[in-house]
């Protein structure tokens, strides 16, 4: 049961607009195909997604992903590249809105790990 | 590298107080025993949390566990009934300030999962 290979987590935020929130869901469906052969390809493991409700109304999502690849910097550009993320990045950026503190070349925000128990 | 045990996911949130955040690092460093041995023996895995700093100025923490037990309600009612659990969250609990929608039972609110890949 323990993990062989090494791994980096990554936990990353950001506001989804409450109009559409029903979109990203159906986008993000068991049914729906989305890129998830694209993640397993560019060594991204146990992708997850969490959405909640701000007590200020706003509703924010949480991802938390894997990389058990070596070269995690030319993995996401590869990822980037990929015609079909693209496609997919049409859809899903419009239901987005990033933090206003995020850093330049940011969609979500990285949050910083300040605990890990495997 | 494939797991083969049945695993539920969690993802949690909860307000960090901005003057606690040094103090809330120190006890979930590398160097703190905290309570990990309880966590395992209760059967939450890969256990990961992420702080961050919302546009508002407000911290945020975000959790992520698996639970790989087979009764997660009867686990985390001995998990509470822990004596050392118990004086763990007396110094967690003064750092933290719960969403005001949360629901009874709750300290950290609980998400709701809207994607994953494995």
């Amino acid at each position: 049961m323990s993990k062989t290979y090494n791994i980096k987590r990554f936990g990353n935020v950001i506001e989804l607009k409450a109009d559409k929130l029903e979109e990203y869901k159906a986008l993000h469906s068991d049914s729906h195909p989305g890129v998830r052969h694209l993640l397993t390809k560019h060594n991204i493991k146990n992708y997850s997604i969490f959405l909640h409700q701000f007590d200020d109304g706003k509703y924010f999502l949480f991802s938390y992903f894997e990389y058990v690849g070596s070269d995690f910097d030319h993995d996401m550009e590869q990822l980037k590249n990929e015609p079909e993320n693209q496609r997919w990045w049409e859809l899903t950026d419009p239901c987005q809105i990033p933090l206003k503190n995020r850093q330049p070349d940011e969609q979500w925000s990285q949050m910083e790990e300040v605990y890990h128990n495997d």
